[in-house]
């Protein structure tokens, strides 16, 4: 399925993610009790919480520049941003009024039309059509599912208003966080929040487009990015075949792309057919390996076995941990040690395609994999392959980082 | 160069597009007398000449429709139009007036940074960091040139006004208008507009986002693409060494992307070492070749020789005959039934590889080259890999297209 499809007939190219290879279950590998799991409040999230103040007067100043204070960042968050304006048709609201401040009119994204498109009934074949329809838009890989009622907000936290969204579907997709630039970065260096904002400002984009597509052919939609979610991702992407829950807490991890990507979603009544929930052996694998674990600077990570929150089995994660480093790293910008030491996170390689199959195939050797990532020196930046500048902005102005051989905080 | 960078060392992936391997020189392969050209008015472009009637009333009236009509393509573009305010620090001026319309406020893109950050002196270390950072933001070729002033438009199609714009250096941005889609279509079906607007409006994202990064850093930039050009194209992908002219008139074509690609401009003065133009034999090849020729539906294209026009040497193109079929075509939306045919639209596959190679060493090979892609059917549609629906909008429904069948008129 997936990305396979368009990779077929006579003008193949490789394909370089082949999810069809993946092994399809009934339900996640990790148990989630859909009558237990409840609603979360945006307003709950760590990000959120530090930018109160709940984490301390440091962290609640960090939160406003942590992104901006390195130039790129800025670039992708201010892009995303915006985006954040087009997940729906309330663009429309804003058609003419801005041309007289000297800039080009907006474009309104499409209100659903009021009558629907005459498109195949099989919800197979539309599910393919959009699954095509996100390859054709860029997007690395793609899922459906249906939207679970527990993977939307309870509240946002823009204006603490109930969210009302009642989908029947969601379109995951995902967008790679760039292999050459994961292999370079050290895990918190200065570039670290670059790569979310990479994937989530191009997520975005093609979750816009495509759910403007779906309210077009008379259907409603909207996309769910960075910068204006009314979902939370982890159950979507379990439901639709995207990854497993890993040690690390909350994140998803893909069987080819580990857990180096960002994803966004189109929530939408078009009927399509849903993708089933992967198995390639992660759980017995984070069992066995532990490495993010050792490496989190945080130490944020546990070691120890799994437990059950808010009706999900799980990993433990400390997100006020997680969160003070991602938002106070003073080293650099952001943090993302765990997916830097990932074994899972690799480049697209015949070699690491036949590791990858063996993992799959032979879960005694998960120990011994993750010990030969180790020993081949995974998870250590390449210098050779560093392409950024070390900057950081402070009071307004660029300069080299202040922390710069100092020992983080 | 290129490319290359990011894909050497340990953890290298393959190098779908080797522009290190192309012959570097010193001038375009196709005379350009730079005393003698003539700035061109944006107003005197073929697609502006149809919406204002100068072609006849039914272009006048299908120019506002042979883009939205199709559903994809008016989701795509209404993006790209969108990004046609971050092209610069204007949408600065619309910052806080939105939020009380229910919006998201805006975040403005960044004005140039009253000083300059602490980068490296060497033009070249800042080439080829420019670069990297547009790989990253997933750009699939960039080349970078001197802007040449007769690259400016003389004056803007919006307001007629003269254009201002005198910054020294260009980044153009290639992004793939999706081999598998140019695989499928018969090259003036309903995907084609689509195709040409899913690199317009990628490669325009890429362009404001890079953009708004070196002006972070204290340099002019502005980001230029379809929805909001100040520059005209050829000139600088000639200069940044990304393409040849070809026999199709006004298109560059690239030894690996053919002409299947849209591009994005950053003009900037940040000090950018240029890159050189290229040869990779394609003068003599379309001299030999002229498939593009021989099957245009408009008959646009010339299977004659050259000619001198505005000061460059380049073969004739009747833009009238290649905007009718375009803005008017029945059949499908848009036109590109040149790039379908080309034989340098191809994917990147091994086999492919080794002939692109064959062709640039051996010229003698090259009418034995045109003739075996005949042979094996390339520029035929594949129908096993249409992915599309075909619809059309009349009159605000979205029905299946009216001349099904018919032929086109």
């Amino acid at each position: 399925m997936n990305r396979h499809f368009r990779q077929t007939g006579k003008n193949s190219i490789p394909d370089l993610f082949p999810m069809n290879r993946i092994k399809r279950v009934d339900r996640p590998t990790t148990a989630v009790d859909d009558e237990k799991v409840q609603q979360v409040d945006e307003r709950d999230g760590g990000f959120h919480r530090s930018g109160l103040g709940q984490y301390g007067p440091r962290l609640r100043r960090e939160y406003k520049r942590f992104v901006p204070k390195y130039p790129l960042s800025a670039s992708l968050v201010a892009m995303a941003g915006n985006l954040g304006n087009f997940v729906d048709d309330s663009s429309n609201k804003l058609d003419s009024a801005n041309t007289a401040w000297g800039v080009s009119s907006w474009t309104p994204m499409a209100s659903v039309a009021p009558s629907k498109a005459p498109l195949p009934k099989d919800p197979k074949e539309l599910a393919r059509h959009l699954k095509e329809v996100a390859y054709f838009l860029r997007a690395d890989m793609v899922g459906i599912c249906r939207l679970p009622r527990y993977a939307v907000f309870s509240h946002s936290k823009v204006d603490g208003a109930p969210v009302e969204l009642d989908h029947q579907n969601a379109i995951a997709i995902l967008v790679d966080q760039d292999w050459p630039t994961a292999a370079a970065f050290n895990g918190s260096d200065w570039i670290s929040n670059s790569m979310s904002f990479l994937a989530y400002s191009h997520s975005g984009f093609i979750a816009c487009i495509l759910a403007d597509y779906i309210r077009r052919l008379g259907y409603p939609a909207r996309a769910h990015h960075a910068m204006n979610y009314q979902v939370v991702l982890p159950p979507i992407l379990l439901w639709a075949g995207l990854g497993e829950m890993s040690r690390m807490g909350d994140t998803v991890i893909n069987p080819f792309l580990g857990p180096r990507f960002k994803a966004a979603v189109v929530t939408t009544d078009l009927p399509l057919a849903p993708d089933k929930p992967i198995d390639f052996g992660l759980q017995h694998f984070c069992e066995k390996c532990q490495k993010c674990a050792r490496e989190c600077p945080s130490r944020a990570i546990s070691s120890g076995g799994k437990i059950e929150h808010n009706g999900y089995e799980r990993w433990p994660l400390d997100v006020e941990r997680c969160t003070t480093m991602r938002v106070g790293n003073q080293r650099g910008a952001g943090c993302g040690t765990c997916i830097k030491v990932c074994p899972w996170n690799k480049p697209y390689t015949r070699f690491h395609r036949l590791i990858n199959w063996s993992m799959r195939k032979f879960p005694f050797l998960h120990r011994f994999g993750a010990w030969g990532d180790d020993l081949l020196g995974y998870g250590k930046p390449n210098d050779d392959l560093k392409w950024w500048f070390d900057l950081e902005r402070v009071d307004g102005k660029i300069q080299l980082p202040r922390a710069r051989g100092k020992s983080a905080e």
